[in-house]
């Protein structure tokens, strides 16, 4: 729990975020696995592959089974993936003949991900709304100061004089483009048995998968496991909400170190000189771009997914895709406590 | 002129491609600025801001212009961009007096960013014209050999039957994908002047902006001259693309290892052992699917780019987004020859 | 504590390594910035800048203090660094006149990187022993099989027959040469103070430095708070090792998949096919190699650090290290785990 | 000629730079392989493997053949790479009974990397001596204005007066750093046949090996084929230089944002506004470093290095170490060149 900043005792408290490191939480993940394995029993119910009464008690124990996490660690270690340990803790749990219909058709690679897009879908809906707070609070600073002078720079040198109202817009857009992308991000369901093929579930292949979706609340579509221009598509995304921030966190430490055109409140001290004040959230937004610029060519190297499944490949996702989330999350909020600690943007009046 | 292996005298027998690199030439590209001064004069004409007959002069001189290119280096040296030479020089052709009216309001992002989306737009074409052929030759693969048995590898191990239709399905679907995008990226015009406020055309502003995109063909769209994310969705895109061709060139790849699953014409010779055939157009298809995929980040860093314009992320993007096209026709153009070299996929029959 | 992988609830079983994790520890971070402070107080008092008194009772309380971290944290958030408040700590469990003796003339970036170079010496030591015990399990593989036939392979095609001991001996060279840089890297101290300049030093300034170093082992250098070639040629360094480990991973993988040349006992197993053997460790280790592959380039990034010292790009090498020093943990010991599973190397006696 | 920007008609004037050009054009290439194949039959002469006549004979031809260029880029769109063309050619102009004594033993990685090595040893002494020049020139800036004030600046803010004598310390060491790094490094030749086993020559390969390293004036070394941390090793290097470069960039153009710390005469002119002098030097020292910061990745990427040789892999190299290479002397002369420009460092006297 000290590995990653994000979730570091006392980094976190910089980097941190407790709203999105609770979606990505172990936790959390096994939920989502569960509301598959629960979702995978209705629908093949619906379709009579499996007895009602089977879905039904699968659903019942998913919704609230906790596994031994020290087994599925164990496990992990030598299966490469947590799933096998996983369905055999809950076929143990449900018990009697409906244990027989747990995961039935499925490879670990449909619980993985599709728990991954589940829980996507949260994250995507926390960031449009803090993206919305941060469209409103750019407005807000658009009103107040966006008909003061400020000077526009090119090449880091004076150009021409600009209003702030200028400026603002610049750091609005990519936030209203990316707002836009996340509202209408596409988030699918993965469902291919063993090897994509859905091969035990024969005609009614389809229609299963269609209603996992449906149950998921997610998107029916063809399986993707060794297609992943999905996961890049999100790190992209990602990436460009962090690039924005950073453009916008580079402009104010800029602002900051000229010093006549901005005053910010807060700021954080220094051990050695305790008069400064130093534009903190500025700097790490240019940070968590910097971050997110480069964890993106993992995703992109990760396409690279041969034959019907690639363990390098998509253990690199999960190294990459975490921490980017949480980079966002930090960006998001950074963006907005540095923008609030604006007291005057633009020549004083 | 040996620097990049795409234009290399002789590895860009393998990693070029002449139909792709005319439209990155400097001729094409100044020819591209000529278009943007033309558009400008002529709707500034449109709006009364220019007399009609200087806008026509400026419009016949840029159509067949040539500029002294070695000024034009030597000056570039100096000022980092070319325009401000090219500019020079053009209002001396231009001469009399339509030379003060060449390139009133614009700036050198003006003129350099849209030259480049107005050759995007070739890029964009070419490459899905491209994926068509690709689309049509893996649907014939399908029509030969689709039913063929061909054993499923997850984990790089055998996993279960599968069909060669299933594998060419996964082969194809990024394809298809990424062939909608190219045709539904916007191309958006890049026009703000000094500081991206177009000080110089007051009311005009909209007005004239909207017709110098009418007369580029290219999309009419508030200045994004500090907000650089169409340029990294353009490489994300370009990356998705050479990562589907490096997914099917690894399984290609693996197969010729294999040796049984596959028949393959043509291949590379050795200068040690003159009985090998090697797979270089597969092999090759990784290579630039990871080539790609680390550019891609370059693109994410430019997106801090800080103030009104920032001289180094903008270069920046100079030095890698022509080598992400060119990588990108070089794949398409290997993906079809290694298609074609396919005389058997699946087991024996 | 679930973000990266290395030290999450399940999957550190795959990717997670528990004595170098330990080593990463908020914890031994803390420990480590104490010891810097103990030993700055000694080396003060060494020459006579601060009664023996004070630095006696500042070494005693460094040792067993144990700080709030909760507070900690909420300082990071505001600070962007944790020094400032455990200073403040450190000074009041210290208490009387020698609180005043604390930290004197040092600032955040010695304490915390001193802390890490004082951690890192740890770490290149852990390496180094597993290192020399993949290079003793190598030699036993070129015992037991090395003079057996095995394909050599170019560009994934069969060549001619090389021996298991080629094979081996060109894995083994890379540890043993990466084995030979961790003992010699160069571990500095950095001490600068408020601007890098020990301004509160005065003419004690070499002198004091000198001594710190000696108290914590470390070389006695020039300061180097903007100058992060050091940080970059750690995390290059690791990535040649798990790049050395990944060839070797994927080696293995493809002799897996061919099936003759390899016997391989354990490896994992999968939620849909009980009978298959997945090489999961052998895939982990191009996994791992990937991921650095990425990662260095952000260290590399960070290098663009700006006057005294850069919170942008410190911070990201906060966000990058320590990931890079757990995969090649985990890379190391995986390494080990598949070698040892090797029950037969090269074709069947 | 036009894809990378170092050698591009126009940009070229920015990003160019002839003298290291020449180390990478093919002309030079070419000869760095003729060199090779003259030393191999020199070495196998001296070996009484080739006779004495033939060693000379091929000699004699390699000092002065021009290969038909048009045919080794066909040749190589097939075989990937050129050397079983060059050699095909090469075989044809010695002719008579020496023909058979061409490239004996060797296979085209030997060819390749050796010359790439042998070229290396040329840009490696071109770089050290424009970093000497550069020391001489902060020395003198040190001498001219060291011991003026300068406001030390931490986290962008200004944090205590240090001097310009301080500041040029912090851009000087890693220049004296990486030069001595330069001087040091090993460059080894490569030579392995077929698979790395020199089958071809016996008894007398290392002999034979030693000599042609002796004749190359390389190092004599195990050949590295399948072990590219060399290669990533001059990556990093050269990443270190640019971004020792970046750094020293950065802070100019902050401190020429500041304006009254600094005096620069000349920089780049502007096509909307005349008046403005842009730090263009230092921003593209910024661009330079981030460029390359990004391409190391790459490297790292390709010690994945599968088996005896990877087409993957190997490729990839030649798309990246030129262009760093470029990067760098690109960097060295642009840092001269703007620390030429300085009039003034510190506060006015």
């Amino acid at each position: 729990m000290s590995i990653a900043a994000f979730d570091h005792p006392f980094l976190s408290g910089l980097l941190g975020d407790d709203e999105v490191a609770a979606v990505l939480s172990a936790d959390a993940d096994i939920r989502g696995m569960l509301v598959f394995e629960a979702a995978l029993a209705r629908a093949q119910a619906g379709r009579g592959l499996v007895p009602v009464a089977s879905a039904d008690r699968i659903a019942e124990v998913c919704a609230t089974f906790t596994p031994d996490v020290a087994r599925l660690k164990q496990a992990t270690a030598t299966d490469g993936v947590v799933v096998p340990e996983l369905v055999r803790q809950l076929r143990q749990a449900v018990g009697g003949s409906a244990a027989a219909h747990v995961h039935v058709g499925a490879t670990s690679q449909d619980v993985i991900d599709s728990s991954l897009v589940y829980r996507l879908k949260t994250v995507l809906s926390l960031f449009a709304g803090r993206i919305d707070v941060l469209l409103h609070t750019l407005d807000a600073l658009d009103e107040s100061f966006g008909s003061r002078p400020l000077m526009g720079r090119t090449r880091m040198q004076a150009a021409i004089p600009i209003t702030v109202a200028d400026r603002v817009a610049s750091w609005r857009a990519p936030f209203a483009r990316e707002r836009d992308r996340l509202a209408q991000q596409a988030l699918p369901l993965q469902f291919g048995g063993a090897a994509g093929t859905l091969d035990k579930l024969g005609a009614e292949a389809d229609a299963v998968r269609s209603l996992v979706a449906q149950e998921m609340g997610l998107l029916d579509a063809q399986q993707w496991q060794s297609q992943r221009g999905f996961i890049a598509d999100i790190g992209h995304l990602f990436s460009l909400i962090t690039g924005a921030a950073g453009k916008m966190g580079q402009d104010i430490a800029l602002l900051a170190q000229g010093g006549d055109e901005i005053a910010l409140s807060g700021g954080g001290a220094s051990s050695a000189m305790p008069h400064k004040q130093n534009p903190v959230a500025a700097e790490t937004l240019v940070t968590l771009a910097r971050f997110n610029a480069v964890q993106v060519s993992a995703l992109h190297q990760s396409l690279v997914h041969e034959q019907e499944r690639s363990g390098a490949a998509w253990t690199l996702e999960w190294l990459i895709l975490p921490q980017m989330i949480m980079a966002t999350a930090a960006s998001l909020r950074l963006s907005r406590s540095m923008l609030e600690a604006i007291s005057r943007l633009g020549a004083k009046a």
